[in-house]
């Protein structure tokens, strides 16, 4: 099997995947909601119909793109009007994923900004826009990361089980499927890890409500978010596949 | 005295940029050492003359730049080239430092790229160029807000005390000043403080051999570089004043 497919190979950057996200909630959560930069025109005509939000993630997909990160099977940008490569094409390890259009980032953007930010965040607004808005890129392209790995785990998945997929795929069973790409006790220490991370990272913040807070936070941002649409995006997948 | 003077809240704002420094060393040391990122040339004429990294921080520094972002007082831009702000001038709070040219973010890039990089991250490539590159960027532009934070420390300092400053600006007596602005209490609890967030966050991590390293990592980089380097923004400031 391809060394990406590898589940402790996986396993490891999920892990690692962890942090990144931790961190980058807990930056947002330092700022206040300031509802205006999600607002399209919020900042008039100098941010195209865009919000601002959108319009900084848009710039620095553009950067990125220019510098091949969407050359990458793992990265997945949130705008399809993106500049060619500047640079040569790496030589990146073999793409072990086959070839599929699964993209959940206009899911992921709708639900962080007006479900995990008012979470996240206090109410109300502290004019710091531009620092806001470069934290929601950071959190944004950290789960995107993160969820789209779904499509290796399926494919690991699938590659050591391939007649028991192919059935269930071929007779559409959604939950058949869904139960067998679930591993409750993978979840359940997920939870613990998470909550113990964010309890770690949060404890030393000076703002005593949201070091509180932030460890809840983070497990159901988890719970009831990355966890089911990573298997979303591994449903999407197998049945592209 | 102007709010953003008060010692309290700049100590504040200290503490809080403490957390952001941690996590990007942190997100940046576990990508390896990727020298080439760092070489001009080491990616083609498609990036200018420039290195991997000094593109992508001049991109989004033009990116931030028509934000608005280095109209604040807080904040000073590595390139100085950029194109002007698309968004109106916000009502900033009024600018509490004198105007001063004070700007150390080319001595920053050289010591984070030749010392602290070494010092944080494996040697050895390990192909994420783009990731390390965008780690980097997240490195220079925490750094680089907190070392000319030392301008808001030292105007507060200079109006609680203004003859004693005047006096020893006006004679150039540098060693007196560096005595006057240094505070040996307040620099062991913040090397007390760094030591222990660093721990609380690298304790985290799956990798050992960082985890171990890391908070030893981020109390030389507190103790050997960015205090003396705020002190020296400090006297910079002073001087112009």
């Amino acid at each position: 099997m391809n060394e990406q497919l590898l589940l402790k190979n996986i396993r490891n950057v999920l892990i690692r995947l962890e942090e990144t996200i931790i961190f980058s909630l807990i930056e947002r959560s330092q700022f206040k909601r300031n509802c205006i930069v999600y607002q399209r025109g919020g900042f008039g005509s100098a941010v195209g119909d865009d919000s601002l939000v959108g319009y900084m993630l848009h710039e620095t997909e553009r950067v990125h793109a220019r510098l091949r990160r969407y050359t990458s099977p793992d990265e997945h940008p949130f705008y399809d009007d993106l500049p060619p490569p500047v640079l040569k094409q790496l030589n990146y390890r073999e793409n072990p994923l086959q070839a599929n259009t699964v993209n959940v980032n206009a899911g992921i953007r709708a639900h962080y900004e007006s479900v995990m930010v008012p979470d996240l965040c206090s109410e109300g607004d502290d004019g710091q826009y531009g620092s806001a808005a470069v934290c929601d890129v950071a959190c944004l392209q950290a789960l995107s990361k993160r969820i789209h790995y779904g499509k290796f785990v399926a494919e690991s998945k699938y590659q050591e089980s391939p007649d028991t997929y192919d059935k269930l795929i071929s007779c559409g069973d959604t939950e058949a499927l869904l139960a067998t790409i679930t591993d409750a006790g993978v979840e359940a220490r997920l939870l613990e890890r998470v909550a113990a991370k964010a309890f770690s990272c949060s404890s030393m913040l000076l703002d005593e409500g949201l070091s509180r807070a932030f460890p809840d936070t983070a497990v159901t941002v988890y719970r009831d978010f990355i966890i089911p649409l990573t298997k979303q995006v591994e449903l999407d997948y197998l049945y592209q596949r």
